[in-house]
């Protein structure tokens, strides 16, 4: 990173409840650098947002006016300015990125809509531009996209559109029942291949039994003693296999790519291959970044 | 409540995780004074307890050495003193109370131990005190209790004995998902019949669907406006559905009775309601004095 002038040829942003990251791209696709703060949506006044990203590409910028693409949070209800929903079925790599008024003349910024669904209820931004990102690279694609996260998301593709999608807060229930619930007593940093496996399939054969079976994670270690490298993968297990098994409709029989190369993202694919299905995997900042290029690209061409 | 001397013949006491309650009782089981505080076991060290005690009952002291009965966490590893759990099968109304050393002379004090199930592994503390209880007002019970709570339990009684149980930890999903999570922000205080109901039918129908149907509260709210009542409600729905079609095999074709009478107990047996079983109910702190009661006077009773 350097303080030349008009360092990057235009900006791609990724803004999401907890955190910002920005990329200063070449015109032809290519990160030369890249930023990160902790000023997600969630911690930001509307006033704030603008001041959060000149904080991160200020170095990037020259004389003239700049592009920047944002996806994620900062164009809900609550970010910087709205976005509006995009009804399924849709096509993410023609999503229209709506224009937002900034401050500084030297930037001139756009935001990606997230998309909606209207039965089962159900949204999400962020994840269709990497879903776009992922379809600019695999165009022909027919199967289904999992992105695992905080809420992670199921999407049926098929001839360029995300046909349905479904959320599951699997991601959350992990983070809130290993921090806030009695399992904080029991769960600990550590992994255990073999616990987190036979929870899985445990899950997926009666997914009904969560509640109980997390209870047991507990009682577990009062009775036996405590294992918390294994009361960890237990507790991912018994959530992403109760994920699966009502996942199932999505993945049964279709190609599968997992978007993400996180720890959280190989215990998908890891649960999935216990199911016999050899799950495709993508980096998730790499198709965050070739969305919003493919994105902003759409809209550096002259209007049709 | 008054300061004279021994007003009370025993002292019965409900100690859990979050609260303290005592009672000033009589010989012959009449309760003659009640006091509560917020110092449950949770936020107390080992020499805490026995001052938090003193504080709610020295009034109800007199000279000479009087008897202390406890119920519930006080009797854990973290508590006062350990109370080693009972395993199942075993019977509630012929639980031993520990003995419990106190610096101050006038209070003899007696732990009563939990219950233990080795497989699938599961305890409870507390609620054998309850069960206790029960089974002292209706002595030949065969059927199935519902001990509705932060860690619901379910526990199948035949011929005085707790055969097997199973807790589900419903109530503590509930709390940390309403507070913790991003529910938060579509969860209200209010209530929804129908909401529920219709929560609680769904889950029934397809229990595994739980992490996609939390989603899809706050994506309703997002897309259809908020209503918190109806968000409340069902989540309060989804989770005690989920919990029923878990704990089938229990109450199915038995006598179920739903120990408690709060707003939760009354939405358990509301949800059994719709599954056309009729569930009858007992007044939770009832049951507790009445346990306390039978365990205590087991002690008074000359040793075999």
């Amino acid at each position: 990173m350097s303080g030349e002038a008009a360092y990057a040829d235009w900006i791609a942003v990724d803004w999401g409840t907890s955190h910002l990251r920005v990329w200063a791209m070449t015109s032809d696709g290519e990160m030369r650098a890249e930023a990160t703060s902790d000023k997600g949506m969630g911690c930001l006044t509307p006033g704030e947002f603008e001041p959060a990203l000149l904080e991160l590409v200020e170095p990037w910028l020259g004389a003239g006016t700049i592009e920047v693409t944002a996806c994620g949070m900062v164009g809900s209800r609550q970010g910087w300015a709205e976005a509006p929903y995009v009804a399924v079925p849709c096509k993410p790599l023609e999503l229209r990125a709506v224009p937002a008024k900034t401050q500084d003349r030297r930037l001139r910024l756009r935001l990606i809509p997230g998309v909606k669904q209207d039965k089962p209820a159900d949204v999400m931004r962020g994840e269709e531009t990497q879903i776009a990102g992922f379809l600019s690279t695999v165009p022909g694609f027919d199967g289904v996209l999992c992105l695992p996260g905080t809420h992670t998301k199921w999407a049926e593709i098929s001839a360029g559109e995300v046909v349905s999608f479904r959320t599951f807060m699997t991601g959350e229930l992990y983070a809130t029942l290993s921090k806030e619930s009695v399992l904080r007593h029991s769960v600990g940093e550590g992994w255990s291949d073999d616990a987190f496996s036979g929870a899985v399939a445990e899950a997926l054969a009666k997914p009904e039994m969560l509640a109980a079976r997390l209870f047991s994670i507990r009682a577990e270690g009062l009775l036996r003693g405590p294992d918390p490298d294994a009361a960890n993968a237990r507790l991912s297990g018994l959530l992403i296999g109760a994920e699966l098994a009502a996942a199932k409709p999505y993945w049964l029989g279709r190609e599968i790519v997992v978007i993400g190369a996180d720890r959280i993202a190989k215990a998908y694919a890891e649960a999935l291959d216990h199911q016999g299905l050899t799950a495709k995997s993508a980096d998730g900042a790499r198709m965050t970044r070739a969305g919003l290029t493919a994105l902003h690209q759409r809209h550096s061409e002259p209007a049709a």
